[in-house]
């Protein structure tokens, strides 16, 4: 006997099914499925980032030739996979895993990947408003820097950074190199003082038009937004961003414990 | 002198200004400012839900009342806030924060917000096909339970779970209530061992039609999409979950730390 999800389980203990109904049991599988799929095609588990055929995923996951499309379908509309003619099902964008087990910034975190460029969008003084000026313990509307940048890895948009900075930091930062290096590593470096810890909120949101035309996205697309303020080891707050990675691109990893 | 924020400083700089650069600071401002407008909704800071008015708003954070406006457009295209004739501008919609810090269940987390209730669409055994065995360290395509729950908090669809667990555990708890517990206390109780860690990854989505039906969002929502394979205390994996988050109304906040 041929096992089967259970979806299609259900299905033959309720026969007669309405089309609807098949339609739905259907669409479930395919999401289980291309659950599976999307794990193995982030951790590369495809030789040459070629998947198999529809036919040996069919028999692999003991599902029909339409939900092994369906499914793939579903990994096509994330952007994760598309279909070549001749070769079939390919994978065609590298998804790059940014870790929560430790806080590094972008550069340092994809070292292995290629190199991440900065486009500088505006670097300058800005009175702090009260939502800033109160996580950065900074007078209220005194100047923090403001930078906005948006950062590339191998030329490849990856994310959109506001970051603000008190202005004793920032008033140095200013004339560093934010093209090609971390901001983190700059504060380290200008601070004589390690980063500590971070306070982290991550969310998911369907890009604005402009957001999306600045990360070369489809408008719509949904990214994953971070806000991070950072602290000195000594537990100074000095960095307080809001980032928006294209959710096509960017995971975020990480270890979690029962007890703490 | 009025300071003003960064991208209108710029603007005065490089006058004259076309309308398209006009358009394009003007949604970079709208960006900022949302973006802290955003975390204040999300923390609750307004009282009674009611956000101050847009000249308020405008005065406060020194932009004009057409930055403020469409600031507060982004928020209400991400179901945040809503324009109510003769009220102003209120939170529609309370996001609550799942933790990064500690591995709890959904109901574990939300206790103090309300009553999780789950339905379950699917409950069974399934052969596990090669990615799920692999992970639960059982052989390839013998049975694991299959459990698919659409989540909710006081009624409300919250998330979609497809879960996998090892038979041995899982022949227990389909006979369990899982319509009211959560799956990491039953397992718990089940096992008599507490959880251990758990492997995350994190991703926002775009929901699929199917998907988006069942949470009951708008198609093409932004997902917030958690994998997460957790291990008993000893080191056993006992659950590899895949859940799609409603990205209107979680997030996930923890410290990350500098070194480890």
């Amino acid at each position: 006997m041929v096992h089967r999800m259970p979806a299609e389980r259900t299905r033959e203990r309720t026969a007669p099914v309405s089309a609807a109904r098949r339609r739905r049991l259907r669409a479930d599988q395919a999401r289980q499925l291309a659950d599976l799929l999307r794990r193995q095609v982030l951790s590369g588990t495809f030789p040459g980032g070629v998947l198999p055929l529809e036919d040996t995923l069919g028999a692999d996951f003991r599902v029909s030739r339409n939900t092994v499309r369906q499914a793939l379908d579903l990994l096509r509309a994330e952007g994760l996979v598309e279909r070549q003619p001749g070769v079939g099902t390919v994978v065609v964008c590298e998804k790059y895993a940014h870790g929560l087990d430790r806080l590094q910034g972008l550069a340092e975190t994809l070292r292995e990947h290629g190199a991440v460029s900065n486009v500088v969008r505006t670097a300058g003084p800005v009175p702090a408003p009260a939502p800033v000026a109160g996580r950065l313990r900074v007078p209220e509307h005194s100047d923090v820097l403001y930078i906005e940048r948006l950062r590339l890895l191998n030329g490849l948009p990856l994310s959109l950074d506001l970051t603000y900075v008190p202005m004793d930091i920032g008033a140095e930062l200013i004339g560093c190199d934010l093209e090609n290096t971390d901001v983190f590593r700059l504060i380290e470096t200008l601070t004589g003082t390690r980063l500590g810890t971070a306070d982290i909120t991550l969310e998911a949101v369907n890009a604005d038009a402009h957001s999306a035309a600045v990360l070369q996205a489809p408008r719509g697309a949904a990214l994953l937004m971070l806000e991070r303020l950072t602290h000195l080891c000594d537990g100074r707050p000095v960095d307080l961003e809001f980032i928006r990675f294209r959710g096509d691109r960017i995971s975020m990893s990480g270890l979690l414990h029962r007890s703490v």
